[in-house]
């Protein structure tokens, strides 16, 4: 009866007024997408939110209903503006304060002399989560049902990620193949529909490129299916042929 | 009766398959928002959504009437997966189908001979809609009331933001300090919730990073007053001078 679900999805909400404002590039979508994909969970949806109570909490309080995983990411931290652990506690109507474990850890980690009441902070989280390891600074992410809390700086994310492997539950992996070619999209939009409509489970994108100097189109094929995929494929390549369209990658 | 608004704000939509399965790194949102706040329009929120119909259109709905701008990025090109310019049709009720200046503009762009139907369909658009001009690839934007649609191609897209200038009235422009200083959250948090509470106006955020094997913090203080910002950028440095905390930029 353990059987793979189909269809795993997942949402991520960037708590983050640095990414709004433009002066911070986020990086930390490509990396969870990356680890999500191994694990055969689809991204649905991201959204970037300010540091704002109310948003923090009706955006969560609407993804955990629509998505099967929701991660949230930044607003874990010390300073003032770190609100997001109080906010999912009262988005899950769930007690806040210093949590057992996670306070045994970060005076374990500071040192009883200089476990400040800034890093005692990095402790209150709603109290009965789960934690999420932090392996390279520390002060640890947390679960609470289907909503995962990491930080925003980059390198502890990536970091923690790989502990939460055995507590997603994915589905089928998602696979791709990506086929480069020395063309334009309207020369190929006809015959690329057709192949799409040939294969309705297969998701097929198309995605113009400039690279040194030329100019091209990538096609990006994915779907859980291999077979789906190579068919996919062939057909497309077989109609690049046909116009005589260079391929740069198959 | 001229007065300029006090806050304008905005949302981006990112219509996109390939930035949610991880393949692309998005690069619009940061070029978008610098923009924005030199026209002094805040940006709010931020959607990642799938290249689907039903998606396209809830998403609009839903932010067109909470925030003053709505700018879509993606899916407006000619293949089968550009599917923008038909839900934003459906969202706003609006006939879709040629549009007749995007048509003669497309026409004239590439040649009668070479105006392909792929080509033709970018032309497809809200009939009623007002163009937004392409200066690098001739394939029109279009604004339907406070939507306005962009396509994915970064290059392409930033070409298009000049032109649009003088369509957007922004209110007051948001103006920045950072300071940057070699510390951790955790000393100064309590120093710097302080001074967020001087400033009630004031946003105050704090975000570490590690640069050059060094550790620090950067302080970003913004605000529509000039003389908040300076207030609050002397409290913040003189704390830190207090605390003995070296100043790397400020």
């Amino acid at each position: 009866m353990n059987k793979t679900k189909e269809k795993v999805n997942a949402a991520i909400v960037i708590i983050g007024n640095e990414i709004l404002s433009g002066r911070t590039q986020d990086v930390n979508l490509v990396n969870i997408t990356k680890w999500l994909n191994e694990l055969g969970v689809k991204l649905e949806e991201v959204r970037v939110i300010p540091d704002t109570e109310n948003s923090i909490i009706q955006t969560v309080k609407e993804l955990k209903k629509n998505f099967n995983y929701v991660f949230t990411t930044g607003g874990i931290g010390p300073t003032h503006d770190d609100i997001t652990s109080k906010s999912i506690a009262k988005a899950f109507n769930l007690s806040y304060g210093y949590h057992e474990e996670a306070y045994k850890i970060l005076r374990k980690y500071y040192g009883k002399a200089k476990f400040s009441s800034g890093r005692k902070k990095m402790a209150m989280i709603p109290t009965k989560a789960s934690l999420i390891l932090n392996p390279s600074s520390g002060a640890p992410g947390f679960i609470v049902d289907n909503v995962y809390c990491l930080p925003g700086v980059p390198s502890i994310l990536k970091s923690m990620l790989g502990g939460l492997n055995n507590k997603i539950r994915g589905g089928k992996k998602i696979l791709s193949k990506t086929i480069s070619a020395q063309t334009v999209e309207s020369e190929i939009a006809e015959s690329l529909e057709k192949v799409q409509n040939n294969f309705k489970k297969v998701e097929i994108g198309s995605y113009p490129f400039f690279r040194l100097g030329k100019i091209g189109v990538s096609f990006v094929i994915r779907s859980t299916e291999k077979k789906q995929i190579d068919d996919c494929h062939k057909q497309i390549i077989s109609f690049l042929k046909r116009k005589k369209i260079y391929i740069i990658e198959r």
